[in-house]
Parts: structure tokens; sequence; C-alpha cells
């Protein structure tokens, strides 16, 4: 992804200009740069974040890598898109939240693209507009082609349900109380990202339904229905022809995420920029950052322990 | 198609006993005739018209014949349903219509099942609403997997265009009054049932876009958009699921008329038979019969001269 | 449906005379009838099973009834078509089975007429022949217009998701293990025919996730989602036309669910009428009647008590 | 479209700097040029052409100055992207040709934007695969809101079925021979902007229909079928939810064109941009600019005459 995000900046993005390409790997460091007019670097980070040529930090590296990098571009009083999650513990994601408190400024962005994808911003705004009512359940199904080997159920859960705990927190401006995981335990659950499907409360008595299926074979593939009194809307994914062969009418699906939010990628990245200039901070925040991960973290403990489990959610700073 | 409408009436219809099917193959005579609890026939269908025992007669020989065996049922004053045509040339329908009108009653009713098909009828039914405004366009597609090695770009006309034509004329109740045959004289139009795309003028100006693909390879597939001043109202075939497999989501087409147009042929049947419980016609008349023909032949003319013929319907005998 | 019963019988049927419409409303007997050619009764139903010049019974009377009349239909030896529940509790649903055992016959279809949906149909089918590899995940979403003043969630469990649990249980040929239900505590969740999500598992340990929501208002709409190990198939709705207008293209939507499933009842009922002359029962059993209604009183204990709870079937007796 | 262009280069494409936006209207000029942090200018455009500090001409003018102001950028040796029509009439286009190949290198990109929008271009790739044969017919429809009441008919074929004729050239890689335009006559045929259906045929004989409806009144809608000899490929239009409330499921069609292209125009800008940088021409040149004015002068004969008419295109300079 940050070989993209690098090519976005570049390619895309009127008013930035990307000027280091940092990865630890120097030969794709070194690629990235050179298609991307940009120089490349391979040690130290923290030498890119602190060096004062440079006014803003995008992270891409490592989950694990998040908060510590994150950290650093607060301290240096720099704007910083971070790539989702925060960090990969809610204790960690709330020192970050502590950093940037303190620092009195918000600074961090986290990638939680699809707050910028057309179809959410439709949904959103569908439901601004009282067109369905006041919303009761939102299902959301997300789909890859296969997952790598190392991936498990609850990487399911903390890796990839959180781009939905977090749209849908954000389409329903609300927050979450209670999640409960079930699996369905088939003859080959054992087997690498066996689907998760969880219920998930928000204070309002809402109904969040997700479908996380990292092994769906058929192709990438998120939907979405949000449920109103009223009515209901449902997500339209970016397909541009149709075609009809074999007895068959067919619509294509990508093999992975990127054709599906490449738009979401370019308007994120395109405000990310923008709200430099401006100072007005756009997309998610630390907050949202966190509160993703918790629920995240709920949705594990329901997952071991088979119950429905709280999701202690503290005040949330004036900052936010 | 005989065996389907002899299967139709036998387990589909109540209140009718289909009683002999007649075929000049002997042996697939005594097939449908076992499968349907009938007697079979093959020697002279007339004998059949004649049976003081049938009540009515349904017709589905080969097309050379329906003028002949449709007089035949007129003579012996029988409700008869023909499959279309009614006969192969304009002249030989006249011949039909002139029998039923010194009958002074009318007893004919022609094959044009789409008349019945739940698509057109709401198109129908949305044009008379008067939700789309007064109809403009009508924009209608016949495809075929493949026309058979004999088949002829005059016969796209003849054979396959009429229920086009029909339809058409039906949906937007009103009559042809000149016709413009285009062909795309393609690199392979030499190759049996190469497309033609026609465009038809109503006696109100309105036009009716035609194009007969014999040879579309991917499906059967009859398509229809009727413009209106207002709006515009299209077809949806009747398929059943969608499946999502190998990077594509898929509507399947059959491979041919038989499960598009299933519910039209029960429903056109239920309502001959019940035409002939009640008295009153149902359907497509000869004389609609002889007005599919008569464009048609007027097509044959414009494929020939490469210019738009006019269409010549005579005054309507007041029996219709 | 009584009526919606009747004039199928009396008009799509061929094969089956319509007798008598009993009804205890006598003015509906008798119009019912007048419409189907039928004789009117309004008292004693238990007569008209017992009359020996009957030879099938069709119960579509209020559910409370249901288990008695076709104890009735049982001990007189007839085959006996009875909308679903077969009874509100899996207790008298239990005594029909042991009836029905002890005659040693099966006499009883249970109106479970989505087994008969050529959408359900296609979707068995694309999981029999491997489409799709083996089901995991079966997503079913009912939805009404409006619920009734009377209508509880609980009546939601046991009134409308027996549907749901019948066709799932059919499509995946398998038995429930466990449910789980759910509730959005809206606002207005005090409101009757509040919606419930439900997340049942199979004997398999596939997960059926269920939405009840009987006050969607916008539609009459049924949907459902098959989830494979290699692809997805969904239900598509018999909608023929798409119309343009003000703005937008539309499929309509159905304000009951008689349209949705007319061609089921038809097939039904052609295949009940079949299996009274060919002796080989059709359709959902009395014991596929009891499965459904014991998971249901499951799902009601799930509700009341905010847990799993386990779903007790007993095993099949062999007549099954 | 000015304005549009205005804020497109200014905000969505990198590389390039917005300097002049010049508009005979002084306010407008003004205005646009605020928000985009370029110079307002409101008197002679050839100024700004000559101005040696400006790179690259956009042109967006009333299209009777199209000719003038693009001869003015060759003459100043500029690229130059000139929205549709390159001139009014062939014989002015050919002039603009003549200049640029007098020049000896390319220049001028006509705007053209549907070449890079991402439904065509997925067409033409499928097309180029193979995947739908050799193409056959492609059915074009062009589809308005309404024409201001100042439109003609002529005016259909002259200002909006350009991009009709550009986009299937391109799509078809082909030339045209001849054109029939037909007109529905009805019974306000009168009003401003009546309807036209073209037959357009390629020099390989293929067949492109046009529906051009200036007047469709339920929303700015484009549609295009290409049929080939194994399959079809139809383009999808960019919607990003579905909305299902009042028994209705509906898709929203936007009101004019700009969301329809939007990504169409943005590519097709960065693609000019990039031309420049590269020296390496994009998009429709101005041949292909002459090509669409020419079929669209036969149109308008086509019209007059009430025949089809010979598209008379002279040999390629071996320029383009």
């Amino acid at each position: 992804m940050g070989a993209d995000h690098a090519r976005i900046i570049a390619s895309q993005i009127p008013g930035a200009k990307l000027q280091i390409v940092c990865d630890a790997d120097a030969k794709r460091a070194a690629a990235v740069a050179a298609e991307t007019d940009a120089k490349p670097k391979s040690d130290n980070p923290l030498d890119v974040i602190a060096d004062p040529s440079i006014d803003a930090i995008l992270i891409a590296s490592p989950d694990a890598t998040h908060g510590e990098l994150t950290l650093a571009a607060i301290a240096s009083g720099k704007p910083v898109l971070c790539e989702k999650p925060l960090a990969p513990t809610s204790a960690e994601c709330l020192k970050v939240i502590d950093a940037e408190v303190r620092r009195g400024r918000r600074l961090v962005q986290v990638g939680f693209m699809r707050r910028f994808d057309p179809s959410y911003a439709d949904m959103k705004l569908v439901l601004k507009k009282g067109t369905i009512g006041r919303a009761l359940m939102f299902h959301c199904f997300h789909r890859n082609v296969s997952a790598p080997p190392w991936f498990t159920s609850q990487m399911a859960i903390t890796n990839s349900a959180p781009h939905e705990f977090d749209i849908a927190r954000f389409v329903l401006d609300t927050d979450y109380k209670s999640i409960s995981v079930f699996q369905p335990k088939f003859v080959d659950s054992a087997k690498p990202g066996a689907p998760v499907m969880m219920v998930v409360e928000t204070v309002q008595g809402q109904l969040v339904n997700i479908e996380i299926n990292n092994n769906a074979a058929y192709g990438y593939d998120v939907r979405g229905e949000l449920v109103g009194e009223k009515g209901s809307v449902s997500l339209r994914s970016p397909v541009h022809s149709e075609t009809s062969v074999n007895l068959m009418s067919g619509l294509s699906y990508p093999e992975d995420w990127r054709p599906r939010f490449a738009e979401a990628y370019r308007l994120q990245n395109q405000a990310w920029i923008k709200s430099i200039e401006t100072g007005v901070p756009a997309g998610a925040s630390a907050w949202d950052g966190h509160a993703a991960t918790l629920v995240a973290e709920a949705g594990v403990a329901s997952l071991q322990r088979g119950t429905t489990v709280a999701v202690d959610l503290k005040a949330k700073p004036s900052l936010y």
C-alpha cells in the first residue's frame, strides 16, 4: 500500500510534492522513488520524520510500527496520515491520543479511506436526508479472494473488520456497546482465514451485522445495506461494463481492494493534503482509530469466550 | 412447439382435455400422446378438425400448412389457436380473414404469446397509466444463440421479426406506415442468419427500431425499451438467481425461447381455453396475424431494394 | 390465504375439482364458493373432512386449529395440505407426527411453498452442482411493509421466521443446533413488530443469519444469499419491468407476499394434487413442520433470556 | 464547461498551474479566477494565447470561436485542448488540420472526453481481447433531461451526436460510410429538441444505431451496447448506491452530464497535461474532430432529404 500511496500523492494530488520514499527494503524504496520522482531512503524512518524540509508524513509501514512512527510525527509537530490500524492495541492507541491531546492540536488522520468512498458517502447522505428514516440495522459484508496462510480468524477481527467497525460507526454517527462473534464451524474451519459473523450493538441499540470472509474465493467484494424505519440503502460497487457471453451476463469483481477503493484513496489523500493547507482536520481521527481497535479487542474476547462482550469506550477527550 | 403445447394443455390448464395429438411423424405423435394421456394420430389432420367429438383445434404444424388448417377449423365452426404465422403470405392471411368474416364470428387466435408475457403486460400498463407520457420510440432486440444453416436474412424478417412487429403494434396500439431495413455488411454477412436492423414507422409517427440477430451466440435474449415523453420502461427477463464465482457476478441466459416465455405460453393457452368457455375472444386475431405478415413482406422488399417501403394495410373489417 | 388457495385449485391446477369451501364466515364462504364453482359451508369443518365424497383436504384456517383439523384428516386417511404452521407448538406438532406414524403412511404436506419457488430451487441446484462449493453461511432477509398492531417481536419468530427456518434447512439439507436472537433496541422498539436478527447454527456448523423485519415500510422483500467456499448465490425476485422517470430507474416491490410467491403457490398446489394421484409425497412433511416450530420455540427462549439456546430435535421417525 | 475545466485543472491535476481565466463576461472570469487562484481576463483571448508566459491553452468558448482560437494556438506553437466541436463546419476543421499539418507537429487535442471514460475504455478492451468476437452493431443512446427552447433536431445531430459519432468511431477503430436519419414524427415533433434515430454504416459494414433524445425528461442517461459475433458488452453508469423506499428500488440519474463524465474529464485533462510534458499526443486529434463534424453534416443532409447520405471522408494526412 505504501507504493500505491506514493503513486497517488505523486500523480493525482496537486499541491503536494513527494520528497522521500522510505522503505526498509532498499530496492523497493529505490524503485518507488524512481517512479515517483522522489528520493529513496531505507534506514531510520525517524530521521525522515525529524527532517525539517519535510512538511508531512504518510505512514504505510508494518502495523506494529504505526504507533511509534505516529508518536514521532506528533513529537515533531507534523501532520500525519497513518494507515489503519493506528496501533495494534487500544492501549497503544491511547498513548497516541494522549500525545496528540498534550500537543493540543489534531495532527493525526487514520487511513480509513472508506469514509471518502462515494458509495458510503451516498449512504450517509441518504440517512441524513431522512429518506430511509432512522437507522435500525446495518448489514456489512467484507470478502477477499483468499487469506494468506498465516491469517487467523482472530486476525479477521483485528485486521479486516476495523474497516467495517469504523465505517458503520461513521455512517451511523454513534459508538458501540457490545459485540457477539460467531463462526461457521465447518469441516475446514481450521483453515486459515475462516470467516466470522459478528453482531455489534450500538449505544443507541442499533445492530451492525458483519460478515468477514477472507477466503470468499469468488472476488473482492464489499457489500453494505443500511436498513432504516422507512427504507434501505445499499452500496453499489464501481463496475463500468457488463458483458454477455456463454449464456451469462456478467459483472466483474476485482481481485483485491485497489480498484474497488481507488477513488476513496485519491479523495482521502486529496483531503489530507488540503487539510494540511487549511489546518482543518479531515477524515478519521486518532480517536476513531482507537474506537475501531477497541471493538476489535472486544470481538476477539467474544470469539474466545463464545459470549457477548461489552465495548468499554472511555469518554472522548475534548480535542476530538 | 407442438409437443410443448400438448404438455401445457394437458398439465397446466384446468378445464380442457387433450384428446388427440396429430403429427405426420407417427412415432412422435405416439410419444407425445402417451405422455399427455391423449390419442395419437398421424394421418389426415383434416379428419381431426372435422371430428365432432373435438371442440377446439390447436395448430402447431409447419408454417406452410397453417392457412389451410385454420380455414378447415373455421369451416367446421371450431375455435382455433394457430401458431404464428397465420399464413406465410399476407394474401393467404386475407383468405382466412375473409372466411372468418363470412362465418360472422371470431374463431381464430394467433399464437403471439408475448401478448401474455408479464413483462410486456407491465410495459403496456405503464404506458396506459401515463407514467412515461406518450410513446415516442420502441427499441426491440431479438437474439437467438444460433440460426440453422438454411436460415436467411429474409427469414429473419419473415420468421423472427413478426413477434416484434406484433408486440410493438400491440403495446403501442397502432399500425405501421413504413419500414426501412439495414444490414451489417460484415465480412461474414453471407453466413446464415446475418442480423438485420429495422426502423419501422407507425401511422402516428412513432419509431419502432428492431434488431433481429439469430446468431447472437451468447444466449436467447429478448430486450425491449419503450421511450416516452416523460420516461422509459424496459423489459426484465425472468432470471431467478445470481451467482458469484470466478471474479464474476452472473445472470444466466436460456439457450432458447422456452424458459423466457414459459409463463406467456401458459397464460396464452389458459386464456384461449377460457375464451372457448366464455365465447369472448382473447389474444391476437387473424387480423393481427395479417398485419404482422404484411409488414414483414414490406421489410423483405426494403431489404432487397435498399429503401424505405410503405406498409399498405387495408381497412380493418368490422369483425375485428 | 384460503380464498387464494381456492382460486389456485379452481383455476390453475388441472386434475382437481374444488368441491367445498368451508369458512366460519358464511358470507365469505359463499363468495369464494361462487367464484370457484364450489359449494359453500360455514359450520363444522370436521364434517367436510369426514365427507366420503371428498378426496383431499386443504387447511388454511386460523393457526390454532391446524393441528386438530390435520389430525382429523389423518384419522379419515385423507391427504392434507396444511398451511404453516403445522401447529403452534412443537408438542402439538409431535401429536400430528405420532398420528401419521401410527397410520403408517404420509398424508400431511405443510404449506412451506418456498420449497417450490424458482429462486430457491435455483439456489439449491447451484449448491448441489458444486458451483459455489460447500455452504458456509446463509443470509436471509424477510421484510413486510407493516405489521398489524397486535404483532409482537415474539411473533416475528413464531409466525414469520418459520418460512426462513424451513427454507434454509431445506436448501442446506440439514438440521439446527442452536439459535441466538438479537433485537435492535431502538427508541421505538416497543412498537409492534420490532425486527429481530437471528444467528442460527446448523448441526454441521454452518450459520444461517436471519433478519425478520415486519415494519420494513418500503415493500415486501425477501432476500437470500447462500455463501459457499467457492462463491455465492443470491435470490432474484420476479420483477418484470424497469421504469425510468423523475431522475430514477426503478424496480417495483409488491405490497405483500402474493405476487412474490404466486408461482411457488401454483407449483406447490400442483405438486400436491399430483402427489395425491401418484401417492408419492411432495413438499414439506409433518416432520419439517415440527422442525420449524421447534427452532422458533428456541428462538423465543433466546429472545427472552438474551443467550444462545440449543435446539433439541429428537430422532426422526423412519416414516420421514 | 469552462469553469469546470478551470476547477479540474486547478484542483485535480498535479503538474499544471492554472494561470489565466479568460471569459468575455468579466464577472464570471473574476469569480472563477478567484476560486482557482488564477488571474482573470475578459478581453482579447488572442493576447492570452500569444502570452509567452503561458505554456498551453484550453478552449471552452462558444462553438463558433473554436476554430479561430485553435488556429491562434497553433500559430503560437502551443498545445491546445479544444472543447468539441473543433469547429462548426468540416470546412473550418480542415483549415485547422491544414495549419497543424503545415506546422508539422500535433498540437491539438479535441475534448471528446468519453475516450477517457472507464466504461468506454472497458468496452474497447473487451472488444480488443476478442471476448465478444468482431463487432457487428453498436447501439448508442444519448438522453438529456431537456433541451433549451432554441434547440433544433438539426442541432441534435450537430451538437449532441458528435460525442456518439466520435466514441463509436474510436471504439470500433473505423470510419463512416453513410448515415440515415429518422425522426419520430409525433404530435409534438415540432417542439424543440425532438429526438432523432440514426443508422450509421462504417466502412467495414458495421451498423452504429444512435438515438439522440434531448428531451428525455427522466434524467441524463448515456447507454451503449456493442454487439459482436460472440457476445455483447454494455456500458454501466457510475451509480454508487441503491435506495429502497415507497415500493421501489431505485438508482438515480444525474440531471446533466457532469456527474456521469466527471472521471472522464479528470482523466482527459490529466492525459493532456501529461502529453504536454512528454510530447506524445493523447486523446482525439484535429482529424478526429473533423471526422465527427463531417458525419454530422451528412446527417443533417439525410434529415432534410429523407434518404441515406454518404459520408465523404478524404484521405487522412500522414501527421495523424
